[in-house]
């Protein structure tokens, strides 16, 4: 219903502006956008980068040998396929090595778990920890235990994961994954645990970063598969002691260097004002990074390369940037942010929610670029993207650089229903993308970009954001 | 279509041999069956007893100590159910245990390979096995191929296997694992891979016994998961070597004693003669053994419970088998043909293919007995069951006992559309079984059994078996 409200708001903005008439786009732009939508129908560019980072490089966690490699992969890909600027900009980070894990439950009967460390975790000793589980149905459980239960025990939450189209389950339990550990940790724990985030019913274990509030013990965090956290949740009936063994090394602030990989297509009469897109670079370790972010590196710059391809001259600066170190750090956004503050943005947008197939354009742009926007979303309609409202957010790299700076989005939800099946998992591979559904992200995202760049109005300045007072 | 000229047939004999009428069943038999289908809606015993199994003993492969824990907790439950005879039978056996195992790709790109040893696999030397891959597409090819190419290699077979509601798609592939070896060994391979036998896209190898011929060197055998198996695919296309190292280490032939747990109601006037059900109690170690072959002992014990409960005396003896090691020897099911050789058997039957619902019923009796067979398909029409014809094979431990012996079976064709996604991995878990189709199991097992046991008519001898000729 917020949509329906948003896009009514929308389109009642766009006619108090006079959004059509001259503030639209020439014939001749149209005519490309058309273009670009059958051409990316024509297309398997993207399918195929993902294919070639995945199958070349595999996984690429910040700050490893195959980050590296990742780089150089992206430099050498984005050069092959002819953009006219393609550069690597150091981003200085302290990495995260996941080391051997185990853990098992010993009482009231022998188990084996598949587990996974969290990013960042700190490590166990080496003979790891044996304890009694303390069980939590929900993260809400164990932020309102005033008791001593979970003391000198390992914290279990049970936390599940909502299935939906839009991901929206996964800010829950994502919560609790990053904040689960402090939790524990103020209660005395010896370690925390949490059913996997993610929606599937697979013997493997999400992970995903998480991290300590200052003036807390840090306990190691880890994350089990979600068929175990179901066997853990069943040993509870039983009236007896759950006891678990946990051994988990890692290694924590390893000085790193990473980079973001940028390709530009540059501007004509408006060349100062940038469409920034991208995705990020890095990738968990335990897949293949095909899904998470493979996809959209691959969907933005294949929408980029269609645009070069067209052979018209987009007037703003079309700026692909492929993101280091989104997964344990957000690095990469925040280099982007202090690099280029002060530079001009016509919009920011990011791909980072898999390959699912997009299913409605949001903006946030200036009123007086609503009418434009309004355009751009019927220009999208022939793909299947509905329309949505003004209020539309972006991803994590990119809401780094849009909060420093206040600046115009784009936003593409794609329809996530199995994302979080795959999702900082060893199933993160290439077999999870369907060719024909990234194909209709990259029309879309080519038809909005090429739209955004040639628009007769600047979507910048926003108005100054209204704090809102503290809940 | 087969199925529907197997059904005619079955009519066409039944009328001939003017099976209405004298030779059909009591109305009170007809009554209790009615009874026992109304009882088996309302019970959740087959799950519980699944959840029971594998939460408290979990994976038991064979002559491990989880498989002496799943004797002596199947010992324990039958009693508890109230079985007037319960008792278990020693089946001497070699177990095969599996050690570590690893293998990656290290040429043209460094990649992790998801992979585990299949049963009965000899070791590779400790410092492993660095060769070149031989691709072949399918099995067919390296059977067909009379190169060198495998030479000195490792083998790697890309069988895939077709998902299909009956299961057919496992033949070939299975096929493929257990033969493949030989076909490496022969060739000269240095060790033998081969796409994972299952119709899933998970991170997640499938295990399963295979086997060396006489004369033929043994090589190590593994499988892949079903994404790994697509990266090797995807780097044959560089037109470079693609090397893999694997290391797998396994134990074979250790002196173990296993059980076979039997729980019987005796049979009133025709106690000699035995209806013999069952599944098998082992499985392989990487799952919890829930559809494999939690459900089917389960199935099989609480269809034989209702009957138990419903007060009502069976004519024919009610035997509930749970065989030890199918999945590694068949020794439960040859230690049974040995010791009930020459005992009559009414009918075998076995549950091994998970927990999806029965929709086909199909026998194995004397002409004799066609008409009777005919009524008891009419018994499980309400329970969404179609009938099938007198041509009904059975499973892998009571097909040994059928073949011996020329016996009569019973034949219930499960949904298996997603039974090899979960076959032989990590993913054999609880949540793979959905409580009201093992339910349904449950009411067909226990009506069919019931009414084989009041049957006016021996379902035995069976004619001759014709041997076919050499083809």
């Amino acid at each position: 219903m917020n949509q329906f409200r948003r896009a009514g708001l929308a389109l009642a903005l766009a006619l108090s502006f006079g959004a059509a008439g001259a503030q639209s786009f020439s014939d001749a732009d149209l005519a490309v956008a058309a273009k670009l939508r059958e051409a990316g129908q024509a297309s398997n560019l993207a399918y195929e980068l993902v294919d070639s980072l995945v199958t070349e490089v595999g996984a690429r966690p910040a700050g490893s040998a195959n980050d590296k490699k990742a780089v150089d992969w992206a430099v050498a890909k984005l050069k092959s396929l002819g953009f006219p600027v393609v550069r690597a900009e150091p981003v200085p980070l302290k990495a995260w090595k996941r080391g051997e894990a185990h853990a098992h439950i010993t009482e009231p009967f022998a188990q084996p778990l598949v587990m996974t460390a969290l990013g960042m975790s700190v490590a166990t000793p080496k003979e790891g920890i044996s304890a009694e589980i303390a069980y939590y149905p929900d993260f809400a459980t164990l932020k309102a235990d005033t008791s001593d239960k979970a003391k000198g025990r390992i914290v279990f939450v049970d936390q599940k994961t909502e299935r939906a189209k839009d991901g929206r389950g996964y800010g829950p339990s994502s919560t609790a994954r990053t904040q689960g550990p402090t939790e524990a940790g103020k209660r005395g724990a010896l370690a925390f645990a949490i059913r996997s985030v993610g929606t599937d019913h697979d013997r493997l274990a999400h992970t995903g970063a998480t991290r300590y509030a200052e003036g807390v013990p840090a306990v190691p965090a880890f994350a089990v598969s979600v068929p175990d956290a179901d066997t853990i949740a069943r040993l509870q009936r039983y009236g007896k002691p759950v006891k678990m063994h946990v051994s988990l090394q890692a290694e924590l602030g390893i000085d790193a260097v990473s980079h973001n990989v940028i390709a530009e297509i540059p501007g004509t009469d408006l060349a100062d004002e940038v469409i920034a897109i991208g995705g990020h670079l890095d990738s968990w370790d335990l897949g293949q990074g095909a899904i998470d972010d493979g996809a959209g590196v691959a969907i933005t710059a294949a929408a980029a390369k269609l645009i070069l391809d067209s052979g018209a001259k987009p007037r703003r600066t079309i700026r692909v940037v492929m993101f280091a170190n989104e997964e344990n750090g957000l690095d990469g956004a925040r280099a982007y942010a202090e690099k280029y503050k002060g530079q001009k943005h016509q919009l920011v947008a990011e791909s980072d929610f898999g390959a699912g197939p997009i299913y409605r354009f949001q903006t946030r742009v200036r009123p007086e670029a609503l009418g434009v926007a309004l355009v751009i979303a019927e220009q999208l309609k022939p793909l299947g993207v509905e329309a949505g409202g003004n209020e539309g957010r972006t991803g994590a790299d990119t809401g780094v650089i849009q909060r420093a700076a206040n600046l115009p989005v784009f936003s593409f939800s794609q329809d996530g229903t199995d994302y979080f099946d795959f999702h900082h998992t060893a199933n993160d591979t290439l077999d999870k993308i369907d060719p024909a559904k990234i194909r209709q992200n990259v029309q879309v995202w080519a038809t909005a970009v090429w739209l955004a760049a040639q628009s007769p109005v600047a979507f910048h300045p926003l108005p100054a954001v209204e704090k809102k007072p503290a809940q």
